[in-house]
Formats: C-alpha cells, structure tokens, sequence
C-alpha cells in the first residue's frame, strides 16, 4: 500500500483525498491545508493525520508520495521541496502561470530520479484514452487531423477568471495538453484567435477571452484544432475526435444514465452532459491516481511528467502571441 | 418499360401512381377510380390516360399489370380478374377481411401462372430488409427472438376504425407477415392480448383493441413479439430487432433529418419520428414497385405473393381466438 | 454512521462489502462466511472485523443493520433471525426458491417494524429510476405498455443453472419485480412462453428453458412484456421502455466509454455492453445501501421491501403455470 | 409549370434532368451538351427536347428557365447569356475559378432584375438548414462558434484534381458558403493552414493541399472552423455544428438505413455514410429545385444568388493567400 498525503484541501484535493482513501493499492497518510479546518474535515471523514505544515509532510517517514491540490503560485515551489525529500510527487497543472518560473524549476530538478506526475487527468478518460490506442494500434492509421471541442458548463466567478492567468493557461492548457497526447508527435506551429462573447465587458477589463480557437501543426504537416468557450449552457462538453488513414475515431460526451424521452414535439431528447469535471472525469481521475501509485510501486516514470507541464505552457504562449500578433508562432521562438 | 394500371386513386392509390411514373423502368399507362374526378386529377399530374372501368383496364393491351389500390372488400374480385385477364397484379394488403373469401378467392386462381404480388411493403424497408440479410447471411447466427414495435402515431377517424376490421387485421397484419418475413419459417402457436386503452369507450362499442401484444412460436421454438399501440404521440414507431446465436441486428426509427439541438435542460433532442407510413416507407414503396417491375420483366415469382397474404390473415384470426380465449391457440385450428 | 455487517463473501458479498465501506454514511462493521478465508480476505483490505458465525452477528451490539448475502436456500433463516434480532435487514433476492417458505417467513415476520429491503438492485439504477420518474411525474401521461428486454451474455456454468430454480425464479424474476416497479399497480394476469435454444440438451435434461417471453396484465388493462434470453453475446442488454398517452421513457444500455469507430465498411461502431451486472448496475448498487442507510437512519420502510420479494416469486410460479399450461393464468390462483 | 433547361448532362447534369422532371411544378424543357449522346440520352429517358447549342436554348420560347451544369470554364459565358435572354438560371458553383473573372461577370450583369440562384445546395439540407433556423428563431441565442466538418470519401481521380483550382476553390468553397450561412453575417478575418498528407507527391506536384483547417471570424468576433480533407474512409462527411448563447445545434450524418449490428466484439455498428453528395444530398437537391422555381413562379430573388457564389471565391482566396503567409488575412485585402 502506498502512502500518499494531500496537500491543499479544496474541491480538487477533498476529491483526490477521498479517492486515495477508495483506492485499493493506496493509503491517504495525512493532509495539509493553509486553512485547518478544510484539512480537519477530510481527516474527520477518512481518519487520516492532519500535517500541520507542507514541511511536516515531506519530512514525515509515513509518507511515501505527496499530491500536491493547493493554490496554482505554490506548485513550483511545493515540487521542488518534494523532489528534494525524495517523495514521488503527482502535482495538479498548472506547475506555474509563468513559463519563467516553469523553466526556473525545471532547471532546479534537472536530473531527479524522483517520480513527479503532471495532473492532466484527461489523458486517463477512458473515452479518450481508447483514440489514442485506436491511432497506436493502427486501428486508425496514419493520423491527419484531431478535432478537440472544450467547452465549460459557464463562466467561473470573476474572482477566480482575474487570477486565473487568462483562458489559455488555464483551459485550453488541457486542450494544449490533449492535443500533444493524441498528436503523438510535438507541435512545431501554432495560430490562434480569441473572442470576447460570453461575457465582453470582463474580458475587455482583465485583457482576457472566452472563446477561442487553436490550431497546431506538427513538422510532418498534422493537424489539432481546439474549440473553446467558456460557456456551453447544455454542460461541460468534452470530446475528441482524430482523422486517419484508414478511419475515425471519436470520444463522445457521455451523461448520468442512458433515459431519453420521446414526446410529440421531440425524439431522443437525453439529459444533460455531466457537469462538471469532477462528474465527468470520475473514472480519469481513479485512473489517475492508479497511474501513480503504479509508478511509485515500480519506479517507472509515470506517463505524463513535468515536461509534458512545460510544454502545454509553451504552446499556450504561443497561442497567445499567435492572438495578439495574428499570425502563425514557431514553438521555436518560445521553447 | 413496364405499363402499370392503377385501380384506386385514393391517398395510396396516387402515391403509387406518381412513384410508378417516377420509376425508370415502369410509365404509368392509365388510371380508374369509381370516383372519377380523383383518377381525373392523377391523369392531369402525369398525363395517364383515364379508364372508364375496372373490366377497360383489364381488357386494355396498352396495360401489361395492373396495382390494386381500391376499397379492401373490392380487392379479391379484382385480384380475380386480373388473374383471370392474365394481367400481373400488385394487390394492396389484406387480400379481404375474410379469411373465408380470401381461402374462396385462393382455389380461383389456384395454378395460375400470373404474378401476384401481396403489399406488405415494409418487406422492403432498407432497415427491416437488412436485418432479414443479417440473418441470412449467417451474421448473427441461428435466430431466437424476433421483437417487433410497430405503434401508429395516433388513432384513425372513428368512421375508418368501424370497418377496418380491427386492429389485428389491420394494423397487426402488417407485423404478422413482418415476423414471418424475419422469421423464415412458419409460425405454429399463437398467444395474444389485448388492451382498450387509448379509446375505451369507441373499443367497447366495436368490440376491439387499441393496444395489442402478440407472441408466436414457430415448431423450432423461435419467438417473435409484436407490441402495437393505436397511439404513439412521439411519431409512427416502427422498429425490427432479431437475436441470434451470433448477434442482435436492430432497425431503428428514422427521421426527416439529423439535427439535434442541446439546450440547458436536456441535449440529443431529436426532430420527431417520420410520420406517416407514406413517408417513413418512402424507399420501401419504391423498392416494392421495382420488385413488382423485376417480377413482370422476367416472369418470376414476386418474393411476397397472394400465400403471404393469406397465411398473415390466417395468424391474426388465431390471435383473435387467442385474445378471446386466454390461451395459446395453434396455427392449425385455423388452416 | 451505519454500522452495517456484511453475511456471506462471495462475489455479491465481498462487492457489497466494499460499498459499504466507501460509503459516506455506513460503515462495515464486520463479516460473516461459513467458508472463514473469505470473509477474513474481505477483513485484511477494509479492517472490519470477521465474525464467526450469523448469530454472532445478530447478537453484536456493535451492529447496526445486516446485508445477506449468503447462498439461497440460508436466506430465509437469517431474515427470521434478524428480524428476531431488530437488526433492520437488507437480503439479496430471492427470499427462497419456494413460495411456501416465502409464505411461512410472511408469516413468521408478520407485523414487524423492523426495516426490510429486497435486494431488487434495478430499480436503483439511474436509467430505469427515470422511466419510472417520467410516469410518477406525469411526463409521459397514462401508462399504457411496458416492454423490457433483459439478456444475460451468456449460459451461467451447468452446475450453478441446475440449482438455480430455472430461469423463471432466477432470472426473469428481476424483471417481473422491474415490471411491477415501472407499472405501478399490481398484475392479474401472466402469460408466458418458454423454449430451449441456447443450450437444448441441457435445458430438456432440467425441465428449464433458456429463451422466455412473459405478458403480464393489470386489472386496468396496461401491459407489460418481457423478453429473456439466456445469451446474448453482444453483452448485458438491459432495457427497460414504457409508452405512455403522452409519450415514451427509454432506458437504453450503457457503455464503458463513449468511443466509437467510423471505418471503411461501417460507422458507429462503438463497445460491447457493461458486463457484468456488478458492472452495469454499479451506480445503482450504490444508490441501494443509500437506500437502506436512509431508512435505517430515519426508521421508514425501504422503498423496496419483503411482500415486493414475494410478490416477483407469485408472478414468476404463475408464468412457469403458464408456460405448462399454455393459457393465462390469473394472479389469484396463487396467491 | 416552369420549363427548365438543363445545358450540360454530365452526372449533376443528368441528375438535376431527372428532378426537374419529377417536380410536381416543373417540366424539363429540354437538354444541351457539346458532346450530343450525353444530351440524347437523357432525352430518350424524359421525352425532353434536344438542343443543338446553348444559344438555341437561350432563344427558345419554350424554355422558361434554364439551369448550368457545364464545365466550370463555361459558367461565366453562360450565366451573361442567359441574363441578357433574360432566362432566369440556376447556376452550378463555382462562377469561375478566377474572382478576376467573376468580379467582370459581376459587373457585366450588374442591375439585372433576372433571377440568378448559385448552386450552393448543402444551404437546403434538411438538417444544416435547420441549424440556421435554430439561430434565426432564437432557439440557441447568440451565435458564438460554428464548427463545420466536411471530408471526401476519397481523393477525386488525378486528372479532375489537376484542373480543379486547388482544394479551396474547388471543395472548401461550398463549406465557405456554409460558414456565411450559418454565421449569418459577412466575414472579415481569414486564417488558413494546409497540409500534404493524403497524396503528397500529387500536391506536391499540383501546389496544391489535401488536408485543410480555415478559421473565419465576423467582425462581431464570431468564430467559424472548417475542417477539410480529402479521404475520410469511412464515407462523405458532412457535419455542421453551432454554438449560441442559450445552446447548441448539430447536424449530423445520415445513412442509408438505421439497422445497426452488435456482435461480441462490439455494438451499435452502422452504415457507413451515404456516399457520396447526390446520395447525401438527395432531398437537398430537391429542395434546391424547389427554389428555384419558386423564385422564378413568384419573381423573388433566390436565396442564394451570385454574390454568394462571389463572396465564397473571395473566401477562397483570402484562406490561400493566408495558407502562403502563415498570417490573418482581412477579406478586405481581397475584395
């Protein structure tokens, strides 16, 4: 069994603690939260210690990993502390809003052995997980385009849109991140554009947008294109499709159960997609903290590292110059 | 090109008429109807000639088959005719309401070698043909169950209802000779129920049924369940499933086209079913007048003759039996 | 917390057990198997304690409710005892394979306040639960006809089928129990039918059958209609579909994911049916020990309790009269 | 009824011969092509009238209206002639394959009151056309994002692709139309990306590009994708997707039949698409007929007129020179 703490004990880090305790080859060690009491209740349902700080954590001998939940600025910091303890580490995305910052950490762990997992836990869907064995199969052959449409259920509170680094660093960094995954090969180009639509007057304000579109290209001429908005009023719509040589293959969006209802007016008509993330990517979560826990019983390298972080920055800056200078960025130019 | 006649000029009646003068391979070589001025109006549409009497087209040598689309209780006398004049006939179902006439109008034309074929034309929907193909082919293997859904979108006038013969040998008709058709071989037992559900006090007063469960058992002890509703306000509800050692083949509903629309209480919302059987069997009313041309071209065997008639007459009789008995009554206490 | 003991540790027992364990609200308090290694298996992965016979169970203070899990034929003795305890009990299905024992526990129980609940899993499920909603609502009017289709993959091994009381007592009983659960009155007439298809030596050497169609009638005249088979090798089909005056519910089946594949020779393709039923019905186990934790806490009846259980065993001993005797049988000749 | 020509009988020719003759308000007045057998055949199937030349038709008085389906070097020629005879005309896109010339046509006909309708026909199917009427009854809101999928079968034989005018004048250009119809107001940025992935020796020869994503923005910031590619093996497809404030509508793919398989190695396996656009677009082609003989009976101009078929080219364009300068293109840069 592998002991694993969680620090932070927001909506995310309740889960993953929850989910750890469920887990059948894992242990929740303890928690940690800036605020106590968010720690104190998950300890007082799942019986785990409450850390009183970070330090605490990695410096306790009943952890053996960490699962780092807590506020975005911290990330690259906690990493990098839990690297030099020698904990395994699965930490959420986005290492940092700043891609300086990102390098700076990635030039600190250089050359670590410790286990450190990027918390893009879409890649574990098992929807979208099956396109991309249909495409390393063969099933598919040659990939030439993948469509990836992304859309949040609505708006977040501008309180958290103001600090969120703006909509590319943090959704379509997922969507960068998808991208990269089904490609399977790395993104050389990048354009995008970004409306402001959903909610004009906070975009105007914060410099930001709420509906954008990229396309990536990779040397040998594939392509991704990602559709965003942060407002799909009939839920949190998530799907993935990739075009080969010899097929399709599409991951849909799925909802709670499979009742439609058929009246005079309308056939077929099925509930609304599961919202939000939490619902909608249960078994990408489970899957997630497998992935991790397998890594840290074999001392492999989890399939989705710290690189795979940095470069989902990279590309969402250059989308970003892609928007504001209306042409096509090299990754090169930011990389 | 093969010249057709149409008796009948009522909504089916022209229906065929105008596919006839559409198809590639058949003109439509004239009309009749006891109403005059309604084969007037086809023959102004098309410019086929009007026929004064049932016994002018017979004796035309302009007419090489004739498509009966008259009154049902007109049908056998002109099936009789027709065969007696030599001229290939395509006969809307049901031969007659009794079995009695229809048995009377069988030793008649006993021998003939005129072509007569029966209008089931759900036979020849795409869909329900493909899962007859699926079972021939060996793709599902050897067959267990047959589930056929077949609702009407809503009651007829009360007027048509009063001398359509009830349901069973007007509605059920069309599912019987469907279960036989999937099937393959002959139905031995029959068991049914019936409901008044939809129009209670009308049901009452004509001594029949508006919702209706039907289950045959063929001597191998394949089944086949029929459920029927006079009532279906989401749309004619037409669908064929087949379970086999190998497989389910499944035809599902159509609709005019596929656009769904996703709103904040519900996603997948279908346009409602086609409605009614002139259009959901469009491509079968045109496979059905090109069977009844490859018939008259090469004198072979319609693939559903004036037997199949019979023989779905004979099953709804046995299923009246059954409603009134409460018991499963064999095929043969019948034929 | 509930603090709920778990007897028997067989498939259903052991999943149950972990249920209980992950869910918010209960707690596993201790486990029971005649065969001792594996209840102490369930004990060394959650901690909960091994007990070292039923009685002990009942006579723990320590124990709030029970779940019997254990074989058929010990069902009905340890409802008696739990009752006889005030343990408030949730016992998997069957009661017993015999009515007259189901009738003498009646008895023995009768009157008591102790919470009962028939491990009817189905009408938990998320997708059968909103058919039943869309009638209770008003959503689809009156109830006209109910058609559920319920296929197990495959034959269960020989020797489980040869004690299992036959199909109609094993199987088909969950959808006689799913029939009165989506009607919503109670049945007064079964017809059923049997054959012997996927496994005919077997079945002709058990008097059982493999391949059975039941119609069920309520004294208003609404119908319902099962269909079994024993094998479907596309999966666990599960469907459940009501038809009302307003409309249609459907619970259609579910799928791991939501992949599909589009190629060359076909379109849609997407995965085999959840199987097994710990599979397909995983949230609707779920939403059962909710159900009984709901009522232990707040002392109601469950929604699903014993006269339920007896109830599906009368329907299912009038469709095996039935079958024998190739009529409808009314209800009260039973019971 | 409306007498219509049709110049050119090559495939769409000869298929829209046979509409117009089965159009309830419209005759077939007659059929040129250069290479006369082409014209005589389809004559010998209607009973239409021969034409010697194009003239002869723009002369005659039985002719009413007259629809192009010549090559495309023909069209400008054409389409002047008939404006001057004042034949009202149905013209199949593209105007010309140089805007240089079509923008001289433009001012040729400039202040014509004849009625001239461009055969974009993908604006009258059923289900793309009713997305659009989902936006202009105000069922989703606010438009925001169109996402338009549109793959060939196959690449076209590499004659047809030599003289085709590039990927963009010649396929994207009806999806370009699509993306005006569906936004409902004027593009002003363009973005284009193309790859060499299907054939690349072939476009590597031609300049050309097999593989294709657009992105158009209105000024309003409304955001359209089109995605493109040559082979789509699993059949012709054709998807239009719109995202507004208040939902989503989505048309998707038809099939030829809904019969569905599902085998042990998976479920719900389809037809693939219909294939290719005259099968796909039946009713559509229909519709489009319809049209245009409503345009002429009531002398409104058609839906869909030259300035489409204008704008679309300028579309065309914008999108290739962006492809060549890896930047935003304005459409004003171009027209």
């Amino acid at each position: 069994m592998i002991r694993i703490a969680v620090l932070g004990c927001g909506r995310i880090g309740v889960m993953h603690a929850a989910n750890i305790a469920a887990h059948p080859r894992a242990v929740l060690a303890g928690v940690f939260d800036i605020h106590a009491p968010a720690a104190q209740a998950v300890a007082a349902k799942t019986g785990a210690q409450v850390f009183g700080s970070a330090e605490a954590v990695f410096a306790s001998a009943d952890v053996d990993a960490v699962l780092i939940a807590t506020a975005t600025d911290t990330h690259a910091d906690l990493l990098e502390l839990a690297v030099a303890a020698g904990k395994p580490v699965l930490c959420e995305k986005p290492i940092d809003l700043s891609l300086e910052r990102v390098n700076r950490c990635a030039t600190t762990i250089a050359g670590t052995k410790v286990a450190i997992q990027l918390g893009f836990v879409r890649r574990f869907d098992p929807g979208h997980a099956a396109v991309r064995r249909a495409i390393t199969s063969g099933e598919i052959g040659e990939l030439h385009q993948v469509v990836i449409t992304s859309r949040d259920p609505g708006m977040p509170p501008p309180a958290y849109t103001a600090v969120s680094g703006g909509i590319l660093r943090d959704m379509t960094i997922h969507d960068l991140d998808m991208a990269r995954f089904i490609l399977g090969e790395e993104v050389t180009e990048v354009f995008a554009t970004g409306s402001r639509l959903v909610d004009p007057a906070l975009m105007d304000k914060l410099g930001d947008y709420d509906t954008v579109t990229v396309v990536l290209k990779t040397a040998s001429g594939k392509q991704a294109i990602i559709n965003n908005s942060r407002q799909a009023v009939y839920g949190y719509d998530q799907r993935v499709e990739a075009l080969g040589t010899k097929g399709m293959a599409l991951s849909e969006n799925r909802r709670a159960h499979e009742m439609t209802l058929h009246k005079a007016d309308f056939t077929d008509r099925a509930e609304p997609l599961l919202n939000f993330f939490i619902e909608r990517y249960r078994e990408a979560f489970d899957a997630e903290i497998s992935e991790f826990v397998d890594a840290v019983e074999t001392g492999r390298a989890p399939s989705v590292g710290f690189e795979d972080g940095r470069l989902a920055l990279v590309l969402a800056e250059a989308a970003l110059k892609s928007i504001t200078e209306g042409r096509v960025v090299a990754v090169k130019e930011l990389n």
